[in-house]
C-alpha cells in the first residue's frame, strides 16, 4: 500500500505544483507590465485594479490549454495576461454602471478616485488588453483578434442584458442563461480558445476548448448565484444575500417567480420584491425559504451541474493524452468545488 | 485666356470631383455597415452618433494617402471608417467626462439615453474599431494593430491631460501643445500612415505622412481655439467665445496668462477667471479685448502657421507625383481655409 500511497501523493503534488507553476508566471507577467508611464491618474487606476489579484482563472485557463498541446506554454503567458487585462476592464466599467462601492474588498476606481477617470482608464485598459495579444505569432494574430473582438462584443452585450433585466420582471430561464453565457461564459470560451489556437491545434479541438470554457463558465456563473443565498457566511467573503436584499435577478429568483406562478409563494415573493424599507435580514430569510418550499436550490444545482457535466465531457473529448489534461481538470474541479 | 481658364476649371472640378468620390465611398460604407443587432440599446447609439455626420477628415486622409501610392484606394475604405468609428467612440466618452449637452447640434448619447448606455456603448465602438481594422492585408495586420494602439493610448493620454489642465493654473504652451498633440493630433497621423501602410509604401514615406497628420492636426487645433474667441458668428456653428466663458485652457488663454505677467492685464485677467455670476457676453468682450491688447492672435496665428507649413512640407517632400498628391493638397487646404 506504501507505493501506491506515495505515487497518489506525488501525483497531487504535481498536479498542484503545475498549478502553482503557471500562476506564478502569470503573476510574474502582470507585475512586471509597463501599462505607460503618463498621466498617472490614466494607468495609476489600471495597476491598482490588477493587483487586487483574484483567481486569475482566465489566464490560467489559455496557458493550461495550450500546455495540454504544446511544449512552450510560457508563449502563451503574455496573451493570456491580455485576457485578464480585458476581464479587468470590464471590471472598471461595470462597477460603474453598477454603483459599486468594493471590488474584491477594495474601493471601486470610480470611489477610490472618480467616474471620469475609471471611464477612460478603463479605455486604456482595453487598448492593453489588444497590444498584450500582439505577443502572439504574426500568422494566427488576425484570427486571435476576430475571436477576440466577437468575445469582447458579446461580453457587453450580455453586460447590457443584465442591466435590461434589472428592470424586467418576465424574465425567462432562456434569457437569463443566454445572458451569462455573454457576460461571463464566452470569455471562459475565448481564454480556452486563445491556448489552443497558440499551441495550433485543429478547429475540432478548438471548438471543443471554447464549448468547455462556456460550459464551464455557465455552471460558474450559476454556482455564484448559489452561492449568494445558500454560501457558508465564514467562507462566502461576501455577505450572503446580497442578491435577495438587492432583487437582483439571478437564475434563483428567475426559477422561483416561474415556480410560484398560483401557489401561496407567489403574493409573498411578490411583497418582498416591491418591500421598501425592509429589514436586510428578515428579507434574506423570508425569501430563502421561498426559495427552500418551491425546491429553488435543487433546480439550480441540477442546472449548474448539467453544464459542468458538458465542460467535463467536451474535456474528455479533447484529443490528447489524459494526464496532460489532468492540470485543467484539477483547476476546473477546484472551480466546481469552491465555496467563496 | 479661354484654354488655360477652361483647364482651371476642369481641374478645380476634378479635385472637387476625387474628393466626393473619396467622401462618398466612406458614407455608403459607414451607412452600410452592420455594428450587430442586440440588445437594441447597445447599438442604436452607436448608429445614432455615426449618423450624425461630420466632416469624415480622418477616413478621408486615411484613403486619399491610399491613393497617392496605390490604384486600389477602395481597399482602404473600410479601414478607414474603423478610424472614423474609433473618433465617435472618443467623443462619445469624452462627452459623458465633458457633461456636454449637444454633439453636432444633437444631444448627446448620454443625454438622449443615459451615461450607462454611454460607457458600454462608447466600449462596443472601440471593439468595432478594431474589427474594421481586419479588413487590411494579413500581412500588414499586427502593424496596423500596433501602431494603431499606440495611438489610442496617446487620444486617452490627451483627454487626461486636457482634465488635469482644467485644475491647474501653470499649463505651459509646450505642455499644451503636447497636449493636443496627444489628444488630436497623432489620430490624424494615424489615419495617413495607415492608408500608406495599406498602400505598402516605404518607411521613409509612412514617417512623412504621419508627421503630416501630426503638424497638420496641431495647426488644425489652434485655428479652433483662434476660431472660438474670433470666428465669424454667422459661420462658425457654435457660439463664439464658449471657451472664455468656460475658462477653457486654450491656447490663447495660456499664452494670455504668460504675456500679461507684471502688466495691468494680468489682474483683469485673473479677475476674470475667477468671476461667478458674470454677465456672458460681457466676459467675452472684456477676455476678447485683453487678448487683443496683447496680440495673442497673432501669436497663436503664427503657431498655428508654423505648423501648418511644417505639415505642408511634409507633403511635398512625400516621394509621389505633384498631381497624385493634389487632392490630399486640396483637403488640407479647406482645413486651413475653414470658418467653422
Amino acid at each position: 500500500m506504501l507505493p501506491s500511497f506515495f505515487y497518489f501523493v506525488a501525483h497531487l503534488f504535481k498536479k498542484q505544483m503545475s498549478l502553482d507553476i503557471f500562476f506564478n508566471a502569470i503573476e510574474e507577467e502582470i507585475h512586471g507590465l509597463k501599462y505607460g508611464g503618463n498621466p498617472v491618474e490614466l494607468y495609476q487606476p489600471l495597476e491598482y485594479l490588477m493587483s487586487l489579484g483574484g483567481k486569475r482563472i482566465r489566464p490560467l485557463l489559455t496557458v493550461m490549454a495550450a500546455d495540454i498541446f504544446s511544449a512552450n506554454w510560457k508563449d502563451a503567458v503574455r496573451p493570456a495576461v491580455g485576457v485578464e487585462v480585458f476581464h479587468n476592464f470590464t471590471l472598471m466599467h461595470d462597477d460603474i454602471m453598477d454603483a459599486a462601492p468594493l471590488r474584491r474588498g477594495k474601493p471601486t476606481v470610480h470611489e477610490k478616485w472618480n467616474p471620469n477617470v475609471a471611464i477612460l482608464s478603463g479605455d486604456v485598459m482595453l487598448i492593453c488588453a489588444y497590444e498584450l495579444m500582439t505577443a502572439v505569432e504574426d500568422d494566427i494574430f488576425k484570427q486571435v483578434i476576430k475571436r477576440f473582438n466577437r468575445t469582447a462584443a458579446e461580453v457587453c452585450e450580455g453586460q447590457q442584458q443584465d442591466m435590461n433585466f434589472a428592470v424586467r420582471n418576465d424574465v425567462t430561464e432562456d434569457e437569463y442563461i443566454d445572458m451569462i453565457r455573454q457576460k461571463t461564459s464566452v470569455l471562459l470560451g475565448f481564454a480556452l480558445e486563445l491556448g489552443g489556437l497558440i499551441a495550433k491545434i485543429n478547429e475540432t479541438n478548438i471548438q471543443l476548448l471554447f464549448n468547455m470554457g462556456v460550459n464551464i463558465g455557465i455552471g460558474f456563473q450559476l454556482k455564484d448565484d448559489i452561492l449568494d443565498v445558500y454560501g457558508d457566511p465564514e467562507k462566502f467573503g461576501k455577505q450572503v444575500g446580497g442578491d435577495i436584499i438587492e432583487n437582483k435577478k439571478t437564475f434563483l429568483l428567475i426559477e422561483a417567480l416561474a415556480q410560484a406562478k398560483g401557489k401561496t409563494e407567489e403574493q409573498q415573493l411578490e411583497q418582498w420584491l416591491s418591500a421598501v424599507g425592509f429589514d436586510k435580514n428578515q428579507k434574506v430569510k423570508a425569501v430563502t425559504a421561498i426559495y427552500d418550499s418551491l425546491g429553488i436550490k435543487q433546480m439550480a444545482e441540477a442546472k449548474m451541474n448539467e453544464y459542468f457535466r458538458k465542460g467535463l465531457t467536451d474535456l474528455e473529448k479533447l484529443d490528447a493524452p489524459a494526464e496532460k489534461k489532468q492540470p485543467l481538470l484539477q483547476l476546473i474541479q477546484n472551480l466546481i468545488e469552491r465555496e467563496n
